[in-house]
């Protein structure tokens, strides 16, 4: 349904997934995909058994593929095991910390795409949150993406389909997103707005920069944080990572500042049956925070 | 037009503006207004010379009514001149210091509004964004009126009419805004969104958050920081004062969760003649930056 931009292991792709931070995602991956991608859509061929975070899915999926991935984690453990499995590489990073991100960009010398998926959450209102709980959201969610994307746009400038990701939402200006969480809601629409506009700032230099946000509910280890949530009502992380697959082999150029919904890319891309994605396709699937 | 619920020297009203951070703009003011204050809106009234500063304008045209005002400002100098003034009192703020923010919110034991008026600029792209600037503007203008409306949120609890008033712009998700300034626009719509979202969070509690932006550029220091503006074509910032105080006379527990533009709340208010808040009125007036 689309062709794959993402190239084989003789010319490698160099995909930054930034994976894992209190619970969250946020990894570089350094990518190499030789095969047509497509082929991975069906639900047939998804991975068993299914992640436990999206940026790992994201990862196992583009490595899958025949990618050579760097996995950039906090969790040292879990990071290098996801690593090992598809034969990537790890690398510690701690994206509140700027030292530690300029480390990174200088390790990943050369970079096709960056995926930022970190994401820090507490569900609260002003008075029950803590101003350190306010700043390490804004340092994950928005300052994270910001400075990954500013240290690596030297990389992706000039490359030949330079893309970057990030797992955030549509921005929604209506009071049910924010009368329970402003802080959280208002770091993650930061981290939206960033993406959108860093899309107008680098526009005329080719590189995309989109956003992708989940249509229901991720089962991942997250989850746990969020109190309420049945996991069988929830979809696999392999439907965000699918659809961040074919967003990546979009022509840069033109697909740039736009905020993609998972099942609507891969339907777009032909997928037409998304029951093999639900964690129990007999249950009722809870639609994700911040979509009407 | 309106009756005023700011009352007289013996039932004084709180106001904190925080005024005066790098060229910008945040006060507190300890504000109390005996009378009808529909009185000073037409021109002919306006307060001469103009207010260097937004800020300085809301203390100004609020003192002028009646009221005691409390100025908190990063410059002591600046501040407390007007301070003296207006017979209100200074009180050194800096915005980005949360234990200064924190003796603010203790001296100020009650509290019937809050300007946030506080603001740093830098209007550059991300590879000349220093990540030192996007912290600085993320912590005066969003983490600062967060940090602020949190620390007032007890004290404004259960006063008669409690208002947060914070100057950030309505939000308009097109790529002009960000093309040339992504860090900076965000932290705006991060002020305003947080804004936005205060009030979704206490609208039972009957407390006000409401956002106000000028029309048009308004002449004031901060315009040197901004190259190619003439500011024969700008407004004075009396105009941002009165419409600040028209929307702090509205009932708080009604309006809440608004994005106000200054011309707007005075035509509303019963203004029709605008030529005396033009620098020179002879000029075509400059359109404020994020309105269309």
């Amino acid at each position: 349904m689309y062709s794959s931009r993402i190239h084989g292991p003789d010319e490698q792709n160099l995909i930054l997934v930034v994976h894992g931070h209190h619970n969250e995602q946020f990894r570089w991956v350094d990518l190499a995909v030789s095969e047509q991608l497509r082929a991975m859509l069906p639900v047939e061929s998804l991975p068993r058994p299914s992640a436990h975070r999206i940026g790992e899915a994201i990862a196992r999926t583009l490595a899958a593929a025949g990618a050579k991935v760097y996995v950039a984690d906090l969790k040292e453990k879990e990071g290098k095991q996801v690593a090992t499995e598809i034969k990537g590489e790890f690398i510690r990073l701690d994206v509140s910390d700027p030292k530690s991100c300029k480390e990174l960009a200088k390790r990943v010398a050369k970079c096709d795409v960056l995926v930022n998926n970190a994401s820090a959450i507490q569900l609260t209102r002003a008075d029950a949150t803590e101003l350190k709980r306010f700043d390490l959201m804004h340092a994950i969610n928005a300052r994270g993406t910001f400075l990954c994307a500013k240290l690596c746009l030297p990389h992706l400038i000039g490359r030949e389909n330079p893309h970057v990701l990030t797992i955030a939402p549509p921005i929604s200006i209506h009071p049910r997103w924010f009368a329970q969480h402003t802080a959280y809601t208002v770091s993650k629409f930061a981290m939206a707005m960033l993406t959108f506009g860093l899309a107008a700032e680098w526009k005329a230099e080719g590189v995309a920069f989109n956003c992708l946000w989940p249509k229901t509910v991720i089962r991942t280890a997250a989850l746990a944080l969020v109190p309420g949530i049945d996991p069988l009502r929830c979809r696999k992380p392999e439907i965000v990572a699918e659809a961040a697959h074919v967003i990546l082999n979009r022509e840069a150029g033109a697909f740039t500042g736009r905020f993609c919904i998972d099942e609507d890319v891969l339907r777009e891309a032909g997928v037409t049956d998304f029951t093999g994605y639900a964690v129990d396709p007999r249950q009722k699937l809870l639609a994700d925070l911040f979509l009407e």
